[in-house]
């Protein structure tokens, strides 16, 4: 089976089984089962334990908890409760008779309580809150990060959309909190489906821009970067353009280097807080750099050689990239690998 | 130079500049320009004129009005004023000095005014704003059709996100209509960048599913849909996954068909209100069909054969597709002509 390569949040560790968003009664029952797995988030970061291990830093693994340890949590109103879905069976195991409603239930549980408390109901005493989402959350497994990219894009998602984009009242939760619907009878997001009671997601491209050489890839930093790291363009796709011109336009806003052909080559979601991830390839047709220097702070082309030196941290490199959790890590490696054929 | 294939709302007419959305000197200047063009927009529609023409129906043209035309409304506080950007020069063209800076530039106007009124601006008196906007949208040329994308997809994301989500509070109009922000200081989204303040850009997978057999597609069709037709399955990415696991999700929940390889084709703006949907070819590794009533009323295998005779429009068809102007439609197209190495 031809799958395309897959990327750090990118696994689909759950079965989202959304049928059972509406079933109430089914997500009552799940919710006080004694095998349901509760997440608990706070400031949109998952309680974690750290285990020692081979690694230097060890291991970071989501910690678990069941419905007795959050139950006090659940009866509290500002508490955020996600049903997640229950975990994938793999191919072989689908084909026998799991009754899929009956696996154990996931959810995420997103609250305010103070941090020191809640790590209490932590008996080992490993567990914490990770201080910087974009360094701590990549040091999961694959497949927590699968799990924490679902849950913490809803999460930042109620965090921020509390209140009806269309006429400002409250919003109440819905369908295992896929939906938020407006508190105000009158109000026009209730006539019809409308996107401001669903969750967001943010389309972004990033490219990895090939000299028309061939040899030869453009990377940019911006002025936030530690020294030295460079890393693909990206942009927001916007509204009314395709995927191809938003990637032309954000190429020549940020580095006035025009694009030909783009190719589409794989996606990853990014939670922080919703975005898309969508990587392509794309061909310079010209070669001069201007950057724009409200985004950019330098912009320049590097030799596929530099990029392998990077890539595989030879010593002395001219430039370090982002880690092989991100999209543009990848994007580079892929190029490094195909670029004979571009 | 290798371009994806193009779709209807997808083509750029016109150059976004979006550096100058902060540059209100400029903006200001623009908008009295007796040069620059602005589209009037009644409830998301587009003013335009109907010519008679060759085709059955005539030509239908956005109608371009001028800074004199709209002077009263640009000076109502409920009137919403996007800038669009200039039109694009061609290839050949850019090569020459034209600064774009001095291209006319185009807005677009949404007014709440009365359409009666707002049709005497037209003295040719064959303008009108069209009642359906799915029907009448789609007969415009391949360059309007890409201005409306734009156009409509931010005035919706305006008329829809016109509260701050984040507390409640009014919102003010920004970056020439790609921004709005909370008019409560002590709002949280005025710290840092936050996708509350931007337009909101919804991505979509629509697939069309391949038989193992390589000779067979699956389309569905919903209650609404007249009799008859069948579309590729689609449905809105959720948070946290990737598009490849969005299509094998939706096609599971909307037909239980079982999807393996996902390849991405090409992908088009649709701007009601504001996806983008991302065009795949899906091959199924199982076959037994079972909808979800819910959202589809029947899903079917059709032969390459029966594809082919509704898409040129045989005598008899077992099926009609949607128009040339959807994504489907030019899916379906390009599974006929690829289908042989599927
Ligand atoms: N959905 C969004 N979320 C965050 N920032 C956005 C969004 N859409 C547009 N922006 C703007 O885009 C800038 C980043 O530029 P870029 O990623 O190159 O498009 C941000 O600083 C915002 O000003
Ligand atoms: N952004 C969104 N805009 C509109 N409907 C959405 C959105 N996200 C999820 N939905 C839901 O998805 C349904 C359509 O199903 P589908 O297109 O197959 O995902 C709608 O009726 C809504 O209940
Ligand atoms: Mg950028
Ligand atoms: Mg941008
Ligand atoms: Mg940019
Ligand atoms: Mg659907
Ligand atoms: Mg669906
Ligand atoms: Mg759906
Ligand atoms: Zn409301
Ligand atoms: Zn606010």
């Amino acid at each position: 089976e031809l799958r395309t390569q897959e990327h750090y949040f990118g696994r689909e560790t759950l079965d989202r089984l959304s049928v059972k968003r509406t079933d109430t009664e089914w997500l009552e029952a799940k919710q006080k089962n004694p095998d349901s797995v509760y997440l608990l988030f706070s400031n949109l970061i998952p309680m974690v334990s750290n285990q020692p291990g081979d690694g230097e830093e060890g291991e970071t693994k989501l910690y678990l908890l069941r419905y007795e340890a959050v139950q006090d949590l659940l009866q509290k109103p500002e508490t955020v409760l996600i049903f997640l879905g229950v975990k994938r069976r793999n191919i072989s195991s689908s084909l026998t008779d799991v009754n899929v409603e009956e696996l154990p239930a996931w959810f995420a549980i997103s609250t305010d309580e103070d941090t020191a408390e809640l790590l209490k109901r932590c008996p080992e005493k490993n567990c914490c809150f990770p201080e910087k989402a974009f360094r701590d959350l990549l040091k999961l497994s694959e497949e927590d990060a699968g799990v924490v990219a679902q849950a913490r894009s809803v999460l930042a998602w109620h965090s921020r959309y509390g209140f009806c984009p269309t006429c400002g009242s409250g919003t109440k939760m819905e369908e295992g909190g896929y939906k938020r619907s407006c508190l105000n009878p009158d109000c026009r997001s209730l006539n019809g489906v409308h996107n401001t009671s669903y969750p967001r997601v943010d389309p972004v491209v990033i490219m990895l821009v090939v000299h028309p050489d061939g040899n030869h890839c453009l990377l940019g930093r911006k002025k936030i970067f530690p020294a030295g790291l460079f890393s693909c363009l990206a942009g927001f796709i916007e509204p009314g353009e395709t995927i191809e011109d938003a990637v032309r336009r954000e190429v020549d806003e940020e580095s006035s280097v025009k694009v030909g052909a783009v190719q589409y080559v794989s996606c990853q979601p990014w939670p922080m807080p919703s975005n898309l991830m969508i990587g392509c390839l794309a061909v310079a047709t010209s070669t001069d750099i201007r950057v724009d220097k409200n985004e950019i702070e330098e912009a320049r082309w590097f030799s596929r050689q530099e990029m392998i030196d990077a890539l595989y941290r030879k010593a002395a490199p001219v430039l370090t990239v982002p880690p092989r959790q991100t999209i543009a890590h990848q994007l580079i490696k892929h190029w490094i690998g195909v670029s004979s054929n571009l």
